[in-house]
């Protein structure tokens, strides 16, 4: 089902942006499981709106209330685990047009097609980045588990517009305010996102994500390879146009000479030199960091005047797009790349070899 | 299941680069399809091995026996169509090694942690580009049911190392020896791989792919879109570490302005003046041309020695690999490409809405 | 995921008995479906306890709220659709043994071992009763969506004890305060239950269950014919421990000459003049009834003294369960079957063919 | 997809009754288990046809090839093992006429329905009764592996026609010719099936089969509870009609006290005094036998003149079938429900807990 993720663990998210909620049910988690309730709000707030200048001012408080599936306690009781997040600060009456007069860059005319003009076009309806707050509150459930496994799951802007971060991921940037390495690109980064702001504009970016400590032979192929995976995962983010493993789009312009990773022995581990391959040889985990970018795109979302069509009347029309928007979705993806990421690896992790 | 891809039609792959066949099922093809077998040959051929210079001295003739699925006529009959393909011109001494000194840029070492020890290396085991072939069958068939309503899966080789191709891509370059719109970089092409292959090296490249004829409304959100099913079927190609969906990549230095694709009327008909969603909005297809991009990597496969470790003693040792490769996996990849395409194409039309 | 069911469709229930909340999501019903509410809260009702000397006396009001999936006017927009009850009369002091000393008949045992003791024990938790609302509220919908189509799901007391229901399931029987065809051996099967409860035990039934209006055609042999798809729902029913179809066990002392349904046209149409295949041939249904029949056993549930064991000194012991309980399920059950079978008749519908 | 069982292993089987093979293939079994082909060519003997008075005299090898998934010492290497059998002696004049007339009790006309008129209609095509021999390749894989855990799975005819089995099931039956407890009732039995085949009529039966030793704590409720599992596995053999675990419907007629399966401690280990529940709380395991008895049809195949419908003039007509049939399927289904048990619950102890 296509709101659903997973073989064996499986999440599906549910709601639309402005329906009484949203919510995610998490099936297949092992019962027992203490769900740290704090490190999970915290990490949902990296993804909440209204927190800085690049979000949208849409203002919710977004705290999960879990339905099912634990304990008094907190720990997990083995059957379906769902929490919803209750839709408050709502203005359906900003979106009226929709319908008729479908956005550029959003899902408005493909969703009018596919559900007959039945879809809930409000805010998006459940293509709302507001979607990725259950993805987030599931993958923050998985991250934490796979932190108790000794497995970190970190990411960071890698770039925003022609800005790049320097430096390496090594650790996690989810304690900053804005998740780079480099926190003086960070300002320049955050100087780009003020401007393209100020024009009403929006930008895009690329995250990059790591995933350490996982143990090599994770990963089943031909198609549930960990790319398989984690790319099944990622799509399910709004925005996301592209994604790469390792050196990525960089090989096609390598030698098998420079971008085999050679192998050799660390205290007695198999470790590789390079990384090209992002810690995935034929689909399954090597036991080096997993590593990969996504491409994000610029908010479709923006204030200048822009050409669409009147799907009432069949003539061309402009459109202006009122509401609050961010200039930059980057920094609110960066945990949800996180939380994709931490699903797949965790429902990797979860098959019984 | 790992070896298997799709949610209303279904396909699993079976076989070992050396196992007595190879094959594919294939699942939920309507009663009543003529199968093209001309087609299906001529497509097969594209991906066979040893008809170029590039491409592995191993040959297999590759025709496909149908063991169920079809009526006396070639027609489908509505139950699971199985074909298999005898592996004939096999060679498992060259292969001896691989189990205790891996071969980078290979599968061998994850091969033999997942699987314990257990794995059938030879030939690369289920790990090998062979297992491409039934792959090719299966998207080779819903390639022609697709063209008989009108969808066309096309691609080419868009760069090899730095030589990019020229011009867009319009129609198949199937028929051409070598799959490009331009046949002068084509050559550029060529010379490169018979330079690298001079050397003992390897090269990867892109290869961009597109569906033309697609209906709007095509796509599953959120974890169903055409970016997560087209992704979760190409990175079963081995070799691919990238792909992109239109823009790509380069929509993380665009802005809003940009990126979004304005609608406008042509004919009744609503389409876009930039195609850099690649046809794809919310996951769903709009219409336009639905296009993307993989990175393929080089051939992990070279003549020139490397650093590996030896799992048997424990110590870093140097592997020098015999056997008969490809120096660029590129131009056999493209059909492969295509048929994941189309696969995943054909599975999403196959929802009932 | 075991806490779901359906192919094309896919619901997943949720909730523990004592949690705050039990619920449903339903995926893939297409959107643009106006959804009854009246008949659903009129089917729900039929399920809902409290309402009769048979019944527990816990009430809960059992009005489910829809968090997504609608739009304002109660029609799908096409994207899940999610709806939770409140448990509000809870008593988890009732339950405090239960973790030591499992009850006979029900799965505290077997959820203590499964889940390593981390189970929600209150209540039954997860494998409570009350999880069949849930299932009410997907079936009840799909039950409502098939009559559209001109496919009814109608059912009855067959049998409670030894008192045998006579007469034909041919109409509803929903309608009735006790859903028998034959209102006077109602009459004995109440008479039985009150017996039973006055005695502090329990006793089971047989319910009857036929689909008329199918339409020849639907089921997917090998693993998914309706008898699979209907056993796979039914079984999700607590409580349920036998299905057959048409004359089930009756086969087993018949001919073939008596046994094979013989055809003839009726005004056109197929039908055959005896319906022991259960309006199913090969899985799949020939446009006959589609019938079947469940046996439920007594509520595990009793007041009089069994023996036991306590887990918590390895000593067999002795229990008596004190709470509320149905002396029989099987009126209440009646409902839950229509729904399982509402369910797996349309998610069989919803195959593309 | 319909031909598919499974979710931590997946069975697929393929082919018709008279396509060049059938075969299956089995996906999840893990690296390094030995497969005993003895032992898997004894149990596929138990069905072959061709052995005995109640047999077709149709004769098949029926001696698999495995074409994938083992290496050459036939151990598991981890990815899909294929294996498939020659159809041999086919003789498809016999069915000439299944399109237009179709057989009373066979899947003839719902096949013609279902497909539109391309089913491969010659011996049943995929509706075969000789599919069951790709079930029992997996079955028995199964099967032995399990054995290795401790677990059996045993059967026994139960009854064919009135004719009953005395006695308990408690070993195997499946060395013996005639698979019964009690030697002198399945003399009985044979005789009845000599009777029925010299009136060119049929008969049914019930089987009775247990899985003892596995452990308690297996099964995964609401929707994949062993009962829920177990059932979509046996409904796949064609002629099944009905299910019942431990007293099956005979609960219907009981008390709670009665029927309730009394817990006590037994050196340590939890048994319970009776096992009316089947070894089945909850849908979960609780240790003891798991048991269950399935109603098997009389082979609809029969000598004797029946009435049916001429599809290709709209008239009612009469058909002799011809042909070679088991006039009682029975004793050959004995292995399939051994083999449908053994791969649900193999399937069911793949689960990650």
């Amino acid at each position: 089902m296509s709101s659903s993720y997973g073989e064996n663990i499986r999440l599906t998210v549910f709601g639309q942006s402005h329906s009484p909620a949203i919510g995610m049910t998490l099936e297949g988690i092992p019962a027992g499981e203490k769900i740290n309730l704090d490190a999970l709000l915290r990490f949902l707030e990296r993804r909440a709106p209204g927190r800085a200048a690049w979000s949208t001012s849409r203002k919710e408080a977004d705290i999960p209330e879990f339905l099912s599936g634990l304990n008094d306690d907190c720990v997990t009781c083995g059957t379906p685990i769902t929490a919803i997040i209750r839709n408050t600060d709502v203005r359906s009456q900003d979106y009226d047009n929709i319908k008729n007069i479908p956005r550029p860059g959003h899902a408005d005319y493909t969703a009018q097609i596919k559900y007959s003009g039945y879809q809930d076009a409000a805010g998006g309806g459940h293509f709302s980045g507001r979607l990725t707050a259950p993805l987030c509150i599931a993958g923050g459930i998985c991250k934490d588990l796979l932190e108790k496994k000794g497995i970190s799951v970190i990411s960071r802007i890698f770039s925003i517009g022609n800005v790049m971060d320097n430096g390496t991921l090594e650790s996690s940037t989810g304690g900053k305010p804005f998740p780079v390495v480099d926190d003086k690109q960070g300002e320049g980064m955050q100087e780009l996102i003020a401007e393209v702001k100020e024009k009403g504009d929006s930008v895009g970016g690329i995250i990059e994500c790591a995933v350490t400590g996982i143990p090599a032979g994770i990963g089943d192929p031909v198609f549930d390879g960990m790319e398989n995976r984690i790319s099944k995962a990622v799509f399910g983010i709004p925005a996301v146009k592209g994604i790469e493993f390792g050196a990525g789009f960089g090989v096609a312009a390598m030698f098998g000479s420079e971008n085999n990773d050679e192998f050799y022995f660390s205290d007695g581990v198999v470790k590789t030199r390079t990384n090209n391959c992002g810690g995935i040889l034929g689909g399954i985990t090597n036991g080096m960091p997993l590593t990969f970018r996504v491409a994000v795109k610029p908010t479709p979302s923006i204030a200048i005047k822009q050409n669409s069509v009147d799907l009432s009347d069949g003539r061309d029309t402009e459109i202006v797009i009122k509401g609050r928007h961010d200039p930059c979705i980057v920094p609110r993806a960066v945990p949800c790349v996180e939380a994709a990421a931490a699903l797949a690896v965790y429902d990797a992790l979860s098959v019984k070899e």
